[in-house]
């Protein structure tokens, strides 16, 4: 049992979300975490698929994916209604007493919309620094309800934006460390941190900014992982007391005082 | 400004909801209510549209729509997603601290899948009686939050399911009347419960029992509004302090002390 006062953040990610079977065992060891817990979740291909039934071709500028008006409306639907509304259903069958939301919700994440430079992202929401708004998280956490975050944000004048799962989940993890010991769990379908990308064995077990600076140096990590490291390095000076990247099937040792992946401090 | 403890348990229908000029202005109404508030949304036509586009054909069994397997996605995708949450973010740009939910977010409305008599419906669900849970919806407004529910709910055992939006508004007032002074108000595209269906301007001031049953009687009354008025009285029947049918452009006169529209009591 997690000593009083703390709370799990935990991401699971769009290749979990994809998967039926591995959601529905991820979300039982969710609901059975023996803390207070905030679940964010990633989207999955699910969106590109409606997306390309309803003929809205993904738009890419430099390989970057392009949020127009019409793939915006597509998340909104699918993030925010199929599968965070399906997890939310999935966990109260579990016990867990989920509230699904977006960032828009009792305004929890005012974001700002990208700003132009050499690509327009369209309806992207970049987090500014100190804008997660704590009091209704807290709210629902301390009556013991369980929020569930959908990867969306909005700009306050009535726009919903896409914003990185990763981000809101470092962003909250942030936030709460002010009033709770926060623990971040980014879950994903690998063990861990990988030394080498092709061998799912090797997971390091331990990173701090020396050994990152080492790794990068030496070209050995995937192209894949930086941003969440660089988030949970962000989250950690911030005042995250532990972040963690891990398998999703490893939540329940990640969570009862074990560690199984890489352990960011 | 309305005494403390009331609450306005507002419903808007799907051909509100289908415009967005009209979906706007009623938003700008609902925002300044001066009270604690509650919304329901209905659908409107565009799940009907998106089913459409994603080849997933309306099914009908005598007249009435079967919410099969495919369905209720479209639906939990639509009105759970899109329609709930662009009408968060609007509500937001207005200075309404809007929180998007559907039956299944913090167990609001625990339902049940609509028995196989002569017709299977679907995942249609129906909400027994006593069977809302006031403790979250009470937790938000007391916090200063709005609630905005989508017409869907859930079993308990992990399935959305779609329930309609004007029953949904009543067993809320119903339940919520236990702690507050509970006005419930139907908004939609005409001016009131109708004399005559052809005439928009025939709008009947008030009904009671009494006046119901004579209009029944005359056989006055058009199908689509008997369910409605079935609901208002059930609603003041059992605590509900007023119900109101009456037009969505009528909202500021509804909830500022006069009365346009119907009144049932």
């Amino acid at each position: 049992m997690s000593s009083p006062g703390t709370v799990y953040i935990i991401k699971v990610g769009g290749n979990v979300i994809d998967n039926p079977a591995f959601l529905d065992s991820f979300l039982k060891d969710f609901a059975a975490v023996p803390a207070l817990k905030v679940l964010i979740h990633g989207g999955g291909k699910i969106a590109t698929r409606i997306g390309d039934k309803l003929g809205i071709a993904a738009n890419y500028v430099n390989g970057r994916r392009i949020t127009d008006a019409e793939t915006i409306d597509v998340v909104t639907m699918v993030y925010g209604g199929l599968v965070n509304k399906q997890v939310v259903a999935k966990l109260q069958a579990n016990g867990c007493n989920a509230i699904g939301l977006t960032g828009a919700d009792a305004n929890i994440i005012p974001a700002v919309k990208r700003p132009v430079k050499e690509i327009d992202y369209g309806f992207v929401g970049d987090i500014p620094e100190g804008s997660v708004q704590t009091a209704p998280v807290k709210l629902l956490l301390d009556a013991g309800i369980t929020p569930v975050l959908a990867p969306l944000t909005h700009d306050g004048k009535g726009q919903i934006l896409n914003t990185n799962a990763d981000t809101i989940a470092s962003s909250l993890a942030v936030a709460l460390s002010a009033h709770y010991t926060v623990r971040l769990i980014y879950c994903f379908e690998k063990k861990g941190v990988l030394r080498n990308a092709e061998d799912d064995e090797s997971v390091i077990n331990l990173i701090n900014r020396d050994i990152y600076r080492q790794l990068l140096a030496d070209g050995a990590l995937s192209d894949g992982i930086l941003p969440k490291l660089d988030n949970a390095f962000a989250a950690i000076e911030s005042g995250v007391k532990e972040v963690l990247i891990g398998h999703a099937g490893d939540l329940q040792r990640n969570t009862t005082g074990s560690v199984a992946g890489t352990l960011i401090c």
